[in-house]
């Protein structure tokens, strides 16, 4: 099958991912929301905080009576009450010339507009208070309306739910929310050279990493992997694998294997499989050239090399974009980059985007970026990497002490 | 209590978490391993990969063979096997002038020191190839011990586990390992003006955001929440629930209430507690002032602002790095700073170290700060924000255009 395939770029491939969509949507308690994606856009059904709210200790006041106020001029007002948390002020209507002890948090009486910080007044007894410093309408004050108003799209459909996000939903109200399923990524180690982590391996053996990494990879992606153990070399056994994988989880790797021909029997087993298009043999980038994408009805495949180090940067440039788009991610690719100093020259080939494993250290405030050294199949390479250094297709490398971006590992 | 403590800077209060300890240690499957923190050194009990292996497709050779090979004058080599994956080679010993076949993955015969890549060579018939190509010893090939060697350590305590770095452990053949236990973080909501979430709030009232806002982040430091609701501002109820929340988690976070009285009454109730020591009572950070630490039996109690955003400032600055040291981690700061330009002029006041919410956006490969509008009590500010801009005490702002460093959120 090879000839009839051009080995794709990067955007080439990335592209593709237009062809997969969101693996489901269910509804989840907002107590689950963190690292999940919103299915549906979250619509404020009532404002927010829905009454004017102190956001000092102090008096709850109309501004205008504090106009003028300075220390060698206070102003001078009477105090109507206190606003106890929780609670519709007593005072029903202030009037101006009057103020309410508040705390923060605490609902302003009608009338009143503004606080003034009880560090700007002085109490003269209970019922009199002197204020050093005006106020200004809504100063210290959220307006009912100020954080959100009803009818207000709060939060978009396709966005990853942090921290913040799954707080505003509470408060909203919304104890329940849409979510986008969580995908389930199956993983088939492959090659007559792996052997299961437990077993010692004997020369020429080598044990199973692949299938620790990549499951690591897709966690940290908050998606499910699923294992299913190592296939030898063989077609058949592969196929029965690829089915059984294909009929439980949303998305199939499968790593390795290394020997020659094996590359082209999964590109057979592949197409052997009811109603599969082959969309990738091969990719313009290194490492990770021999990668293979096909679309087996809605699931994507992928054939990812064998070697560790390459595993582990496809799955992570490449692959975890497709997931992002199962996931129902409206941003497909938000890797943290950050920009870093090159401590040296680095070579790369025309027409072959490059990703290069570097250390970064914080020097005088400036982040460099140091490439390990190495060969590129060593795993230490990938442990002693904070980041992997991209360069792009058009250019022969880049020179030391250029600023260029690194996604963080 | 309060003029028995003077309020601390950032570093004063950091150096406290030397007060703590991991919480303990427990053997796990490395299938569990990513996102834990390694108890205990591990040690390569034999050299890896063990065998010198091929890492690329093509003929084993005596590097010696192919010196001085060129197109114009190709080394001829006789064919003396096929290396199969996974198997040890037939060919015993590799004589100089001779060339096995062998893949990616594969492991040399005895006498091979490298490998001619197979692009470089043309096979002539079964029992000759022609190298065009010279290599050096070594080249295309990863040693018995490169990766690593017997007795290397090859992770160390304390740190993060990566994908990667669960895929080597499982590659040395630790099917199990030593990692710090997972801190459980007890959350206690206070205040009479906080609802229940599924309530319909009446006026003065608020819903319960921080229960939900604050246990996202410590999901996200891939530690436990559990959270004990809303407690009313009443002495007695709190300390109960600080109580429950201490008997069944590692560190107790309370957040609010905002009324003026209750700090006080938390440190009424933390100090009513068996051994317990004050250690913060106000921090010289915005926001968050009002922070309260103390240490409690071994466990640290944290009094947060009841405010969302500050509450939220203040877990994701000051209390994670805690939480690292209750999880073993050896770096208790390991937050993702990316440099940013400001777009304009922030002020800050000295003696104060400012946390600022900042949107970012790449414009021309350069990382732009956006000051994010609106007042600091609203949630909003929070949702639209990329990161925190950390302003420290000595100075009186950063001006527009100044590159300053950014912590993601």
């Amino acid at each position: 099958m090879d000839h009839f395939f051009k080995v794709k770029s990067l955007e080439e491939v990335m592209v593709l991912a237009d062809e997969f969509s969101p693996v489901g949507v269910e509804t989840i308690s907002v107590s689950d929301a963190f690292s999940r994606v919103l299915a549906k856009d979250l619509v404020a059904q009532k404002d927010m905080p829905g009454f004017k709210r102190a956001t000092m200790d102090g008096y709850a006041v109309t501004a205008q009576s504090t106009f003028g106020a300075s220390e060698s001029s206070p102003a001078w007002l009477d105090i109507a009450g206190t606003v106890l948390m929780g609670e519709v002020p007593e005072t029903v209507v202030l009037k101006s010339g009057q103020a309410v002890t508040i705390s923060t948090g605490g609902m302003l009486p009608k009338g009143a507009d503004s606080v003034v910080m009880v560090e700007h007044t002085q109490l003269i007894d209970e019922t009199c208070v002197e204020v050093y410093k005006s106020v200004a309408p809504l100063q210290h004050v959220i307006d009912a309306s100020e954080d959100f108003a009803k009818q207000d799209r709060v939060l978009s459909k396709g966005i990853f739910i942090r921290p913040q996000e799954a707080g505003l939903a509470a408060g909203l109200g919304f104890s329940q929310i849409q979510a986008y399923k969580i995908p389930k990524v199956g993983i088939i180690s492959t090659g007559d050279e792996i052997i299961p982590i437990d077993q010692e391996p004997g020369p020429g053996k080598i044990r199973d990493i692949n299938s620790y990494s990549l499951s690591g990879f897709i966690k940290e992606a908050f998606a499910i992997p699923i294992t299913y153990g190592i296939v030898k070399d063989d077609p058949d056994a592969l196929k029965k694998a690829v089915e059984k994988a294909l009929d439980e989880t949303d998305m199939v790797l499968i790593s390795g294997g290394s020997s020659v021909g094996t590359r082209d029997y999964t590109v057979e087993v592949l197409s052997s499989l009811p109603d599969t298009q082959m969309l990738v043999h091969g990719m313009s980038i290194s490492p990770g050239k021999p990668t293979i994408l096909a679309r087996v009805g809605k699931k994507p495949v992928w054939g990812l090399p064998g070697q560790v180090v390459s595993a582990m940067v496809v799955l992570k440039i490449v692959v975890i974009p497709f997931l992002n788009r199962l996931k129902g991610l409206e941003n497909l690719n938000p890797f943290t980059r950050i920009q870093a100093r090159l401590t040296r020259n680095v070579s790369s080939a025309q027409g072959r985007r490059d990703f290069i494993r570097v250390e970064l250290t914080n020097q005088d405030n400036q982040m460099l970026a140091k490439p390990v050294l190495g060969k590129s199949g060593l795993i230490k390479t990938m442990i002693r990497a904070d980041g992997l250094l991209e360069i792009n297709d058009n250019v022969e490398g880049l020179e030391k002490d250029t600023i260029t971006d690194v996604i963080l590992l």
